[in-house]
């Protein structure tokens, strides 16, 4: 089955309820075809191309227990066939009720093909410092 | 001068030669006006709306030594008025130049508006992780 989503929400849906259930199957449905698809994880390096995207997914949800993910849409910046999403998902790690969740920021981008919308990127990262701290490590980058 | 740029090559370049001027008035231009411009600085939490995004550019770049900054594309999504650009940056804090250049991998989003073209979202994050290892702690979260 090749076919997309009839609207960048019902990716994203589908984004974090295969992540939610540890479903690669349902994971390789979400995602772009070819090689330009960019997926980073929150402090992970570069993906580029579905292979490399799904080895990574295949790598994080096989033999996990089943996260509990909340995700909240922050901004969102349209065009015809393009969709951005600026996302803060709130992460358990699953198997453990009582452990912190952690924050995530992420910027999903998706994109309508012929087939419907897919996601095209999945750039994620976990905000370390407050805000308005740390102001000497971020003089260093920016 | 609200003029925004002809091109999303030359807001970017316009963002990292501000960037590595520490010129925070040049920085100013690049960005988007009003609530949507997003940033993300490496590590850092979200920065919303030009107001947010510029107090977060005066604490970085005032009286900051000019680091030294490699960009290069990645990967780029086109639509009519949007462009989206994944870059990998390569950056050497300023006054040292014995110092290990940090990599960053920005998704970075141009807009066009009446003015012409300017920076909308800024999401850059650090690899902490080698892409491969560290399965246990890319488990805890993606």
């Amino acid at each position: 089955m090749s076919q997309g989503f009839d609207s960048p929400e019902a990716v994203e849906a589908a984004f974090y309820g295969a992540f939610a259930a540890t479903d690669l199957g349902a994971m390789a449905q979400v995602w772009l075809e070819g090689d330009t698809a960019v997926c980073v994880h929150p402090g992970g390096g570069l993906l580029l191309g579905k292979n490399a995207v799904m080895r990574s997914w295949s790598e994080i949800l096989t033999g996990a227990a089943p996260p509990r993910i909340e995700y909240r849409l922050i901004n969102r910046i349209e065009a015809a066939d393009l969709r951005i999403h600026l996302v803060e998902e709130r992460i358990q790690a699953g198997g453990d009720p009582a452990s912190t969740p952690s924050l995530v920021l992420a910027t999903n981008v998706y994109a309508r093909g012929p087939e419907g919308w897919r996601l095209s990127v999945h750039h994620a990262s976990l905000p370390l410092m407050p805000a308005r701290a740390a102001k000497g490590s971020e003089r260093r980058l920016h």
